[in-house]
């Protein structure tokens, strides 16, 4: 069985949240920080995981916020993962590597085995797809998964995943259905029980155009066999109906927040005067999640 | 000044020679072999790194090889870069990162300031060029610099970076072309002392065809203010003369080898009978990196 089944299946039975555990220390309660930042996050992650466990559908940890805190912070990335595996929850390390050949191998043993290891991972693809192909045989192996990069959320994709490209063909093709191309290929050679490959994509959701909400339309409809990893709602913008034009029959993604997740309490809270702590954090966390979830589920049409 | 400066410095006194410490435990000797494969790695780098302190223009440092040892490894990691820093080596942190907004201005702290500083990072740029905008302001504050991929070495450059571009211009344009586009602009914006952005980019050299050698001028002559990282040199099959076709005036760039320098003593060894050492493999290392540093210099029509 692969991940990507299993994430399938939390999807329907939880909903669509991934909550995003880009934990900078300055999102913890004053109170609660300690005199190691990775500590501080390290007590928060697990404040938050534990008060979101039945919500969300899978955690997704953004390492960029480990590696700024050296070999402590990455510790605390580990210890992080620990947890998550001990509450049986499904983990997306979102490091967004990108080599080839004995490296690309050595990244995925790195992030798919040891004290990293990690459900799903996210990869870029701009070297081609022999930089993806070594982390494949942990899907065999290890039913591991991944996430490509296709369209991402920001305002640069226009820069070079939107380009067009020139094959002939008579409707534009930009560079994302290239990718995409290449991806569903490598989904058809790896389908799960639920009809998604055992590696799907990023796709982002964000303030969109007429004419680039048609584009994600387009986008959900030509992959089938792709599952999305959503970014870009709640902080970066995007809204439950953008991430809903992203889903299929109900599934097929799930839809990261971070900011609006770590960071709920400071809006819950500063007007009540009480001093906020990891507890009063966590239950706003959750309260954040289930209105996302909440908003989604609608956005999708699903009754609750 | 900025680091590309020191850089083109250091090529113009030591020769092209950037020796890539993508250290393996099982590249070293037996006899060196301790039980922590991250110690053992350790080890190796500095008798490498002592014995050609005179000969590398500067270490590329493959970062999977250190994550896939976990905690250990990226402990080994930043020693290694330790070493570099009080032997006064420049370092090149080879991480391909990409991500945006405020998560890579935490990767760029991560690995221009701390526990894993160095002095330039290597970047993808698939998700735009606000994904390389934030680490920019560490070439104002501290010279750092950055190689971003734009035409890579392995086979599977093909499937992306070398999709021709539809933009109504006559001559066929690629993607790696429209990233080289912005470089290009970038550099003009951070030009140092010798003609060299702060940021330059990767472009590697392989077995080329007719066609391929004549793109690989081509991307020399119409990118003058961008220093080359280039790699594909060795065991990947790229010779001094692939090498030679990407540098300008004898200098503006550097040519990484890993496994030919760091596996040297088992080519020149396996006769002698004799149990290698770690000093034994560092005078193999240092034999191999002289004769690739003249042969290059020999390509590229430079007296000794």
């Amino acid at each position: 069985m692969y991940n990507m089944d299993k994430l399938f299946e939390a999807v329907a039975e939880k909903g669509h949240v991934c909550v995003g555990l880009d934990t900078a220390p300055e999102y913890v309660p004053e109170k609660e920080r300690r005199s190691s930042p990775a500590e501080t996050v390290l007590e928060y992650n697990k404040a938050i995981i534990d008060a979101t466990i039945d919500i969300a559908a899978c955690y997704k940890l953004q390492i960029a916020y480990y590696e700024e805190m050296g070999l402590a912070g990455l510790d605390a990335y580990a210890q992080t993962l620990k947890h998550l595996r001990e509450r049986r929850a499904l983990t997306i390390a979102d490091i967004k590597r990108s080599d080839i050949a004995d490296t690309a191998a050595r990244y995925a043993r790195a992030h798919f085995d040891g004290d990293f290891e990690a459900d799903f991972v996210t990869l870029n693809p701009y070297l081609g797809m022999d930089s993806i192909e070594p982390w494949l045989q942990w899907a065999d192996k290890k039913g591991k998964g991944a996430f490509v990069l296709m369209r991402t959320s920001n305002k640069g994709r226009r820069d070079f995943e939107c380009l067009i490209i020139n094959e002939g063909s008579s409707s534009p093709r930009r560079l994302f259905d290239a990718v995409g191309d290449k991806l569903s290929e490598l989904a058809a050679s790896r389908l799960g029980a639920h009809g998604y490959g055992a590696f799907g994509a990023v796709v982002g959701a964000d303030p969109q155009t007429e004419e680039e909400r048609k584009e994600a339309a387009a986008i959900r409809a030509g992959r089938p066999s792709l599952f999305f990893l959503i970014p870009g709602y709640g902080a970066q913008g995007g809204a439950a109906s953008d991430a809903a034009l992203l889903l299929r029959k109900g599934n097929g993604g799930i839809v990261n927040a971070s900011r609006s997740i770590l960071k709920a309490w400071q809006n819950s809270h500063e007007q009540s005067g009480k001093e906020a702590d990891n507890a009063i954090a966590a239950q706003a966390a959750r309260a954040a999640s289930i209105e996302m979830r909440d908003n989604i589920r609608r956005a999708a049409g699903i009754n609750n």
